[in-house]
């Protein structure tokens, strides 16, 4: 951990004098006081980048869901639990910094109505159907901004990682996607990803986060010196 | 914590030779491979009062959703997230054990179909509803057991405890119900409890989850004593 902290410390300064947004970690969308619908994001990957991105010289602002990790080093961190509420914290935040990557995995649906209290079972009582509403589009609604970052998505699929990574980066108007293979990952401390933009595709082998993180800020500063 | 390790070790060995079974933390209900239903239970209630058996001399099997606590010492533990894994890992165990204590949150329902791939948003592709079946209600099956351990029952309740803890005691057939209001403890390191019974009712007023459960094992041992 010393060890690590060394390298970190030695790391490039890539991202001197920038600022990075960056969300983390699921959502929670209340059903009723006690229930939720979530999903089985550690929110590992989002802390392993943002501890890259403030290693690397940026100052970091990190939103995160309901998770159970430390805030690295130099972060300035932000809880949030739902889609909504995440929602509200990015979007006047965006503006003002130069990156803005979105790891989180958001929930794309939130129950319609939610109950002041506890649903109870009862003999005789039908069982609830949940009727679900969408959730706003934090990366595509910061990517729709005047004044806008630059925009990294992430897409986290169980199937067809490549086509799915690249129709996210069309739909949401973004200019780099970085795919992870989600459910077999989500709460690994390695992954491997696959970087998708408009002049191809690069995969980055399996690794710890940790290492992916760092190979992935290298990749963002790239294309933001390439881009000014 | 040493010291609190000393005077767990020097707890009154009230169920000395007997064998608790526990259930602890939430479960979780997949909707797709990413995706799920769950709750706010954190665990640490069921955590604290394995941890309590353990120190009082009782043989503890710890039978845990998908929490982030560290197994109590001297306790053995087995990991699920769905309730019917809950329901598959108690149900052979509770024959041989003399204590049965259901503190996990087990969800009610669960999706009545779970889609091999992530459910994809996509524009002009309805909003997906939720059709929940229910889940088997471990407690109660405990309870019918021919060979059955002494249940122990809890409710955690937004509003009315009393009378949903009652209810539960007769609709469970249990001998005793263990009421917290859920919502305002959840992930808290206190609490506090309404013991429903028989006889009557007991407060046990706002402490740490670790002396409540001292209390609970107490309260628990006099009553196996009580019957025998």
């Amino acid at each position: 951990e010393l060890r690590d902290a060394v390298i970190g410390f030695f790391q490039p300064k890539v991202l001197q004098g920038k600022k990075l947004l960056i969300t983390a970690g699921p959502t929670f969308e209340p059903i009723d006081p006690v229930r939720g619908l979530t999903n089985l994001s550690s929110g590992k990957m989002g802390f392993a980048i943002a501890r890259a991105a403030q290693e690397a010289g940026a100052e970091v602002t990190l939103v995160a869901g309901p998770v159970h990790l430390d805030t690295p080093a130099g972060v300035r961190r932000i809880d949030v639990r739902t889609a909504r509420q995440m929602f509200d914290a990015v979007l006047p935040l965006a503006p003002e910094h130069d990156v803005f990557v979105a790891t989180a995995a958001v929930a794309d649906w939130r129950p319609a109505d939610v109950s002041d209290a506890k649903i109870k079972k009862a003999p005789g009582r039908d069982v609830p159907v949940l009727e679900l509403v969408e959730n706003p589009d934090i990366l595509a609604a910061v990517a729709r901004l005047a004044r806008r970052p630059y925009c990294v998505g992430f897409a986290a699929e169980s199937h067809d990682l490549a086509r799915h990574a690249r129709e996210k980066l069309q739909r949401k108007n973004v200019p780099l996607v970085v795919g992870n293979l989600g459910p077999a990952t989500f709460g690994r401390d390695d992954n491997a990803l696959l970087l998708v933009d408009a002049q191809g595709e690069r995969e980055v082998p399996c690794a710890s986060k940790r290492a992916l993180s760092r190979v992935l800020v290298q990749e963002i500063a790239q294309r933001l010196a390439s881009r000014s």
